[in-house]
């Protein structure tokens, strides 16, 4: 006979520590009790998490539980259901243990959740429930031994529910949970209520006891002193654990011998038992068995891991042994306090330990719950939306024929990757497509517009009719434009998607909103550069909200995209720019659900399908030759013979989040410049300063900066509010492209850089403007040939063409630092895209504080009434116009002077004046020759007086601002010139 | 006594089949000697490419024969002087047993390069150069029994070399090779030669028989076949090698019995022994004797590996064998024959892959000898190489001081960098900026000029003062420009240089130039996307001479780049787009040249880099807020203090490449257009086929499209000269960098997409302005809103503005097919940039094919001697004019028409013409109103009529071509009333 079938004789009944599914199902557990003496099992959290998560054997059940419905089932009640199957099964199985010892023993004990450990009254609640739940006599509750759990012990063994006290290191905290038992049953016998019916046992931790003192007793070992501490430390390693269990066991015999005790017993009561917990010896130098050969004794449980059973049957002793030592266990106890040793703290640190050890693989569990209920939740969702998005391929195919133009076949390969997102995955909201507390989708593959229409129509999001693409007052246009109210940005001009989501995610984030952002690219965009400036950004920035989709059909416009369906190289390359990244069949609605669910965290993440162009529809599936074509009719219903007809309409239920943090606007205080007369302040840094002081009062600006905010001196605002500055690095497309996210999310952005960077992004503010978000601001430091040393490629001389082309635009162009303020306090206030050009080097203070600068207007600085000749300037020149006045006045010529500060719109009246009242005007820009100011004044004037531009015309070089001005013929002398050649 | 002791009992020398330097220093080949009976070595290349390769022994030796020169000596020189080292000392240590046997054995074996196998003169001048070269009588020269070498080993043996025959696998070429024996004893006899001098050896070889003709009998050894072949193949297996020895033995019998050979060997002639070679067993479950034991007998070498040497010893049993069973032998070979087996190809593929089996070790050998060359021969260069970054450094730090601005820090970080690239690793020519058969260096960091300015000035390639930096006139610009004759192209726009460096590379591939392209880019400069869409279009096009190297100083202009000093996210995101890398301390010359010889091969390379911005100076090393600074004197003073002064002055001798392959431009005939009148067809057609018909007589012109070539029609040149058009794909920012690339490098590159998507690449074209190529040609094609359905992101609407613009453009606007080839035409052959607009409808042809259309001009479409007024059109918008012209006429108005297809420069005396004769002029443009031809024109004309612009000025919509062109005012309806406005 193995020792463990005789540790019953000596009094003690060995129970185990551990319970799975697969130990009830393959008769393992049920072979233990018969055969080999076992006569109880506990559980925990932890053990629970093991068996569930580390193994298929509940999956079946989890599955049965998540049922059809969504949203899924609490978790907490999936994991109740799943527990307590377990739990009363193991009771049936030690039923008769339980019956032979007429409920001494033959227990399974279920702990409440470790997140009540503090929490007398739920404690309570869970633990009736529970009791309720399991029905079964033989099953305890476990309930841990904190201060808030012995009224609860003590409740609930009133009320009959048996109680495994866990969580036990200290004596004194052992003699409470005594206590609470004896008050119990005094209540019960005071109530009337049988005694013999409730069962107790008090749960006493040894191993983790000695792992904590004996790194404490470590640290008083040492060989770098020479007077030994008294005891010696190492002598007592190992030993704390043994004697504090067997000092409590001293405690446990004097209450039953006492006679409050004897009372009860006499009355039927049953004696709580004395369990040892945490029995594995986790010190390999130790002994396997240790903790438990020395605690055998009457009245004990000890409750052991497969592996200590195994030790203890192999090569365990067996023999009375709980009453040796004591002496020793008193030495043991009183040495720990002799080197500074507080036991107290100790088992305290232990216990909350002990709460955490639980909490951790509890919360784990959760979330793998969470997840496998997503999983089976998905699956039931998969058959609906795979009809879903045949409806949708159904409706491409059918529109773009109707519309005899259009891209069916990138839409086809992206229905399924739509039809997961608008119908299941994305939180929105088909009746409100302002709503801002949702998740957003942005089509970065703008020519797959149809399946976007699509899936807002199937929706009931758009009621319009598909059959009106591409017409002429149709919200359905060719690619995605603001004029569809659910468009947040225009897209078609590949690899812009994703920049204008990373702008929507920061917005989200500023404003607290835990929405996603969802955008779906193409693998032949990702050539794009700006796609990988934007990844880039979006790791930085942490946007853990972003998903991408990159819809890897394979084909470009003109044949295969440059890798095919290597998905491998997408994955890589995001990979390496900082992201998650997940490879699926982007036909598999299951796999795709299932990359959603997972990308919901760890993001930003990328979801690389693999899909196939024309998918659906056997003669357009991975066929070459299709891009950009709509099907003749003929073909169109031979399409939709092979999708054939679902019968299924899908609605999507508005999903919001609720979530929104948004401060108040205040009224913007006028600004107040407070320079000097004549102080010689730079444009660029007058921007600057207005930018701080409008923070304060505008909550929503944000400011963008291509990692040059001392030279834009936006550096000012970053400063004092880091949280509204976004350090864009040199990337001029995604600088923009982020902007552009964040102005049509309520934001006020401004982004700056030189002005001779902004050309890098110009397709991305070409498509600012078909946005048309309410403001977005762009300021050009830096401007013209006046920037001197560095030469031509910093210079800005084409940035007024690029900004006046636009429809729309607002052109402003300061020439001191009030103007400068004033502009840009009109600039953020100002519908649509502003650009501000600034200027590098400092310039006089030409105006007074309280100036005004209407936008569309100008200043006339110099004039008489018998003003001659006219002279236009902006910006940098505007000095020059008014030194060359002073110089042709002292000539006797005398000549006006106007600050075209706004350079569009245009000033036509105070211009067309001039050209009434004078012979002549030149107009003088630090800007090429075409596309500035002079061709807008010409322009405008339309023909009633001779406008001479001086402007910049040839290749610049590098010099001081003075020669540049002269070698470019824009300076004072120049203008005299131009002015005398007049005359 | 062991059995090899034995065999020379028998009448069998054995000899050992390998030899290294350790064999020799360690005592080991000695020991073999004296003690173990061994009486020959043998070598080959393979053997030593073991030795030499996989030990450090002779790496010493290899320095030493590197020597300080530059370029390297021949690394096979160095390989001879290797082998015979060993070679010699061997034929040393066997001396001994040579004396004692008067000259039968005591031989060492040296092989001529396997590349001689087929060449009879190189083989014996080889095989006379090395015998003189070791200068030992017992060394036997190794010829492989080729055909070629038949001869080769008469002539070498009748000069008194001593040849071991090698590679022998039939009895009829031993038969051949003992003739030349026989022959070259005869000569010597004859010549009065002694015939004791002279020494053969013909060696057999075994195991590689048994290989292949054992895989040819398993080929029919099958289960699925009822009748048995006849003999057993199975029976077969293992015995061919044994049998072909045997029976070659009886031939060197017959030969050795015959009188002709007597006469020989009365004469004092040995006999030329039988050497059994390749004797290690292959297939393992063989005995590991079995090409020793069946092979003993009289006059016979067995020549083994030590694996061999070792088993025989152990296990080995020695009688006379080797004519033992010939029955067996002979049924062996007619067996073969009777199973198909011809055993004369066996023999035949034998010696080829005998060959084969060399030559792959000999060339990998001399590529590890070129590589340790190259180490060697960078280690001598390593100290002057720092010396020179000194140089450089100082330079950097009193020019930019001097200048009073620059960048000293950037610069600093990478003077190490492009030191090694300046004076040891770029093959270039300091006195020839224009030489193209050189490698060539872009500075993509273009602020770090001033290393660029003092690696020039520095070598002797430039002679201006280094003080002029960033001074008006210098070529020594604030960043790098063509105004120095050594800038291909401007740089300062970060993230250009590698696009650049796309199309040099392309250049050169094109032109049969096997240079190199080194572009320097920075770390902060990654974040730009446009350095992914170079690196991916480097690796689809295989760049393998395209060297990137990232100068990670890990500093950017505000503070720390996003990545700070982390290598490896460069590295890794080069590998995700498909490149080789290389991390290394960009600090670390001898890494630095280690790095750029590994990047020699495999490419396109990126070198990662790790720097210290500011490296050099103490108090700017890593330390920001230095970005863009220059010092004062007084840190200068303190810098160069640090620094210290080196006294080297390292000028850089010319290294050009010689190579260049260009056909010659013929002169281009005149375009035939051949469309009839009133044709409908697009311009981007007439473009297409235009230049379809240059392609042919203009051999530089290359096209470059971004995926829309069915669009733009770049599709028919692609077609037709698939290596002169590139696939950019969606990505135009390399797409015209790329093309700039090409256009300094002398091609004439034609780059095409839609026009608005050339918005995308607007920093490019800016800074191909800049960088002033030769010939420079973008076409923009889907111009204005007549492109229709497909929406406003798609239409070029900007792309005037953007162009004109630019200083020194031409814009050039077609309206028909006719003018559409005629300015294609034209294009390529106009200096500088010029912008050719497409329209996506087809136009009906109005211009006959004689029709020219100067750059500059215009063409009066409609006039009369009494036009009351203008209309000035181009491109799609002439048609709509021409039809107001006639509904006008109708109505008594007359109307003149200009179409303006050469936007700039403009045709102003048409203009003024048109100004001075009728009473108002309209513009009509399908552009944004600002920055297009209506600017032009306004300012054009300066005051004299009014101008009336029609052009779109509201945001389109998706519709038909006639709908946008109403809805947009620049109708035939909007011309006509616009003129009727006029009154």
């Amino acid at each position: 006979m193995n020792a463990l079938l005789k540790l019953v004789e000596h009094g003690q009944s060995y129970w185990i520590d551990n319970l799975t599914r697969r130990m009830i199902t393959s008769g393992e557990l049920e072979c233990r009790v018969r055969r080999e003496g076992l006569r109880g099992v506990t559980s925990n959290p932890q053990i629970f998490q093991k068996a569930i998560t580390g193994t298929k054997d509940y999956d079946e059940q989890i599955e049965n539980l998540v049922g059809g419905g969504r949203p899924c089932p609490d978790v907490r009640e999936i994991y109740e259901a799943l527990v307590t199957t377990d739990i009363r099964n193991a009771c049936d199985i030690l039923r008769p243990v339980y019956d032979d010892t007429s409920g001494l023993d033959g227990y399974v004990s279920l702990e409440v959740s470790p997140h009540l450990a503090h929490y007398t009254e739920a404690s309570i609640e869970q633990a009736r429930h529970l009791f309720r739940l399991v029905d079964r006599p033989n099953l305890f509750i476990k309930i841990p031994g904190t201060l808030a759990g012995l009224p609860a012990i003590e409740e609930l063994l009133f009320e009959g529910i048996n109680v495994n006290i866990t969580l036990l290191f200290s004596v004194e905290r052992y003699e409470a949970v005594a206590e609470a038992y004896l008050r119990a049953l005094e209540r019960r016998r005071e109530a009337g209520l049988p005694l013999d019916e409730v069962a107790s046992v008090a749960s006493f931790f040894l191993s983790r006891i000695d792992v904590l003192t004996d790194e404490l007793l470590r640290h008083r070992i040492t060989p770098e002193v020479t007077r030994r501490p008294e005891p010696d430390p190492k002598t007592m390693l190992g030993k704390s654990a043994i004697a504090n269990a067997k000092l409590a066991y001293q405690s446990f015999k004097r209450i039953i011998e006492s006679d409050r005790w004897k009372a009860l017993e006499d009355k039927g009561a049953r004696v709580q038992r004395m369990l040892w917990a945490s029995t594995s010896t986790k010190n390999p130098a130790y002994s396997d068995v240790m903790y438990v050969e020395p605690l055998i004794g009457p009245n004990t449980v000890n409750t052991m891991p497969e592996k200590t059973i195994d030790a203890f049957a192999d090569h365990g002793a067996v023999r009375d042994t709980i009453e040796e030592g004591l002496d020793e266990a008193n030495a043991v106890m009183n040495g720990l306090a002799k080197l500074g040793i507080d036991f107290g703290l100790v088992t305290a640190q232990l216990e909350n330990e002990g709460v955490q050890k639980f909490i951790e693989p509890y919360d784990a569990l959760m979330a793998s719950l969470a997840d496998k209920c997503q999983k089976y939740s998905n699956r039931r969702s998969v058959d609906l939306l795979q009809k879903v998005a045949r409806e949708l391929r159904r409706d491409v195919v059918t529109m773009t024929t109707e519309a005899g133009s259009g891209h069916p076949t990138s839409s086809l390969s992206c229905a399924d990757i739509v039809a997961a997102l608008f119908f299941h995955e994305m939180r929105w909201d088909p009746t409100d497509p302002s709503a801002r507390d949702v998740d957003t989708f942005v089509l970065s593959k703008g020519h797959a517009a149809p399946i976007l229409w699509a899936a807002l129509h199937q929706s009931g999001a758009c009621h319009e009719s598909l059959t009106s693409l591409r017409k002429l007052g149709s919200t359905f246009e060719g690619h995605p434009t603001p004029t569809n109210p659910w468009v947040k940005v225009a897209t078609g001009s590949l690899g812009q998607g994703l920049a204008a989501a990373n702008g929507i995610a920061l917005a989200n984030r500023l404003d607290g909103i835990p929405g996603r952002v969802y955008c779906l690219l193409g693998d032949g965009e990702c050539s794009e550069g700006s796609v990988w400036e934007a990844a880039q950004f979006a790791s930085l920035n942490k946007l853990s909200g972003l998903v991408a989709i990159v819809d890897v059909n394979g084909l470009g416009q003109t044949g295969p995209t440059p890798y095919g369906h290597r998905t491998e190289v997408f994955a890589r390359r995001f990979q390496s720019f900082g992201w998650s990244t997940i490879e699926i069949d982007g036909h598999d609605i299951e796999a795709l659900l299932d990359a959603l669910y997972r990308a919901r965290k760890g993001g930003p993440t990328a979801i690389i399908a693999k899909t196939e162009k024309g998918r659906g529809v056997s003669f357009l599936e991975g066929v070459h030759g299709w891009h950009g074509k709509a099907l003749d009719r003929e073909a169109m219903e031979k399409a939709l013979r092979e999708l054939g007809e679902t019968g299924v309409h899908m609605t999507v239920e508005p999903r919001r989040l609720g979530q929104i943090r948004r401060s108040e606007s205040e009224p913007v205080p006028p600004l107040k410049p407070g320079y000097r007369p004549g102080e010689k302040v730079a444009t660029r840094k007058g921007f600057g300063i207005a930018l701080e002081k409008l923070g304060e009062s505008m909550p929503d600006l944000v400011v963008l900066d291509g990692d040059v905010s001392n030279s834009t001196y936006t550096e000012f605002f970053a400063r004092r509010y880091p949280k509204r500055f976004f350090q864009s690095y040199i990337a001029e497309q995604n600088l923009v492209g982020t902007a552009l996210g964040l102005a049509v999310s309520g934001k006020v952005p401004v982004a700056a850089t030189f002005a001779c960077f902004l050309s890098r992004a110009y397709d991305f503010i070409r498509m600012a403007g078909h946005s048309r978000p309410p403001h977005l601001v762009l300021c050009g430091s830096h401007a013209g040939v006046s920037i001197g040393e560095d030469g031509p490629s910093q210079m800005g001389l084409e940035d007024l063409a690029m900004f006046r082309a636009l429809a729309g635009s607002t052109v402003l162009y300061p020439c001191d630092a009030v103007s400068a303020e004033r502009l840009t306090e009109l600039a953020v206030k100002t519908p649509g895209i502003v650009y501000l050009r600034t200027t590098r080097p400092s310039t006089p203070v030409i105006y007074s504080e309280a100036e005004d600068f209407p936008i569309g207007g100008s200043k006339v600085l110099r004039s008489g009434g018998n003003d001659r000749f006219t002279v236009v300037a902006a910006g940098i020149t505007v000095h020059d116009a008014l030194a060359a006045h002073d110089s042709l006045k002292q000539r006797g010529i005398s000549v006006r002077v106007i600050d075209a500060y706004s350079v569009k719109p245009l000033d036509v009246a105070t211009l067309e004046q001039a050209a009434r009242e004078t012979q002549g005007i030149v107009v003088v820009e630090d800007h090429w020759r075409d596309g500035g100011l002079g061709d807008a004044v010409a322009a405008a004037l339309n023909s009633t007086v001779p406008v001479h531009r001086l402007a910049v015309s040839k290749e610049p070089r590098s010099g001081t601002m003075e020669q540049l001005l002269e070698r470019h013929g824009i300076s004072r002398r120049a203008i005299e010139e131009a002015i005398l050649a007049f005359g």
